[in-house]
């Protein structure tokens, strides 16, 4: 706990003067005063952040936290529980959705092995920091113990920590876990009061026989478990999964370390709930990539108050979406930073003296 | 004239084979079926344009219209016409916007004299195709002679032939003209019968009172040209410009020799208007980059039928919107080409076996 507490000690709010100065900056480009939307903002926001003017984007990284799910044995999800420890084989060799898109736009991807019912032999781009082979089933009982909650926190703090100090840039967040919609849809559920019909979906494709037992899963383990809406931690530990603690200690140790997070869809979006219910302040250290097609990410983002940079119907997770917003912020910097200025020799005379 | 039809008659409708070669394609790759959403469709679509089942983007290139227009003298735009010359001289320099995104996606601007009312020397990276001293003021009389708008056609169609000669993999579009959303606009209010006030709005950010001119500005030009809805180049001839008809000869031109084009914001797609109510098919082989902060420009994109894949709220024209767009057709294309199915090695045991 301890860990956890020094780390939110030092998430600061953002200081207004860093805005003022990227907006001097950006009214002085080539342009028409804010007619690059919402690129400025990002890049406001990425010069807030990092406190630095001149910011430079060039050490990405995508974390993909990988566990598994004691509930998938009530039958709630398309796939079988054996798919998230292959998916993770997948990742490493460097064929899934992830790796693509990452590698389109200058990424690297880190799979983290928080949670997975499998064990690997270490191997690079593989981080195991394995809390336990899968949470409990959440419908018997909580998934996880505080302690391991605590812990599986702890684990993204970490990865936030190293990575910060070695020069990172930018992160992005990413999630592989069979049936982790589940857990997601009831942290949302308790944390907004939204009734589970509303904010519960198909996942990666499940039929109407198994959406209907996944709501019925997701209201029994509320009722059994009764977690405290007030205590995110009681939440995360109740009804989480591992990897959406470690995305969540992933967003609070980079929040801490003045490192911008881009989130991906629904499952790191209830990372970033739990993170940002923690403490509201983590809401500016954070850029939401995509709006999923999963019908409560919605809702879970006006709760957090961020907005998404694309609407594209992606629903894999893994960091899809996330890579894809990091070229957007990488952009809105770009814009900030390499843009001719009305000061430019060339340009002055081209557009000052006409306007 | 004969151009313009003989490159009409070149362009088929879409063969419904490939999409169905492209879907089975990634329906075995190690993701569940659909979960892409949208970059999917990209890839299926961009497949279908160019009969490659197995493309590669790689040669890219946004090509930025420059042209004047002599509606401008009426006060309709926030800057004056002299700035249309000195951005040219700025894309040219590498400062813009349109080139910072052009890199960031790694895209070649391509700067096309089509009519502005200055004389630049030749040098790299811009194409001298001027038509006129910008076009004539449309609230007197017609913008263009016919014979003006189908040379304007011509000049997109010949550079779409010589770059798509060259293996260009994927055109962007984009533009200059101070004045030009007032053009877009009246484009717009003929073909699709929508009240003026409702699709203009404040181009690079004029105030209420400029507004209101400039929507007086545009009813006049149709009443006074009282152009045929039914006949597009009668619409493009009386009140358009010069860079929206090469924009409109670029989209045919590419649709004609099957180049997948990525079109920018409201000036691009006024172009695009005009192709497409020429003729219809070519909505197949065009991609919305975004919606721009131009109210016209939801209209203007539902009437054609397109989707657009951003909404930033950019403003600025150039081809920025074309050039993340262009990043996102990629994206989806290397999705369809680099992701591992389950019938590569490693996967197939770590998927197949489990589903």
């Amino acid at each position: 706990m301890q860990k956890l507490k020094d780390t939110l000690a030092k998430i600061e709010p953002l200081k207004e003067e860093f805005f003022q100065k990227a907006q001097k900056r950006l009214d002085n480009l080539t342009k028409p005063q804010g007619s690059l939307g919402r690129l400025e903002d990002f890049a406001k926001r990425y010069v807030a952040i990092t406190e630095n003017l001149n910011p430079k984007i060039q050490n990405k990284f995508i974390f993909t936290f990988a566990g598994d799910h004691g509930v998938v044995e009530e039958g709630i999800s398309a796939f079988p529980k054996e798919v998230t420890g292959q998916m993770v084989l997948n990742f490493i060799a460097g064929g899934a959705g992830v790796n693509v898109l990452a590698r389109h736009v200058g990424a690297e991807v880190v799979v983290v092995d928080i949670g997975v019912a499998h064990d690997f032999e270490p191997t690079n781009g593989l981080l195991i920091r394995k809390i336990a082979r899968g949470t409990q089933n959440m419908s018997k009982g909580p998934a996880m113990s505080i302690e391991e909650a605590i812990n599986a926190i702890n684990v993204g703090i970490d990865i936030a920590n190293e990575y910060a100090g070695g020069g990172a840039d930018i992160f992005g967040t990413g999630d592989m876990g069979i049936g982790n919609t589940t857990p997601s849809s009831a942290i949302l559920a308790v944390i907004t009061g939204e009734p589970v019909g509303r904010i519960t979906g198909r996942g990666t494709g499940i039929d109407d026989q198994t959406l209907e037992r996944k709501m019925g899963v997701i209201e029994k383990s509320i009722s059994i478990n009764n977690p405290n809406p007030k205590d995110p931690l009681d939440v995360l530990a109740k009804l989480g999964g591992f990897e959406i603690a470690g995305i969540a200690g992933l967003i609070i140790g980079a929040a801490a370390n003045r490192v911008p997070t881009v989130v991906d869809g629904f499952i790191s979006t209830a990372g970033a709930l739990i993170a940002t219910e923690i403490n509201p302040l983590i809401k500016s250290y954070i850029f939401a990539s995509h709006q999923s097609a999963e019908p409560g990410h919605r809702i879970m983002l006006e709760r957090i108050g961020l907005k998404p940079m694309l609407d594209l119907s992606l629903k894999l997770g893994e960091g899809t979406g996330a890579a894809l917003g990091i070229s957007l912020v990488d952009a809105g910097v770009k814009i900030l930073t390499e843009m001719a200025t009305f000061g430019d020799a060339d340009v002055e005379e081209a557009i000052r003296t006409a306007s």
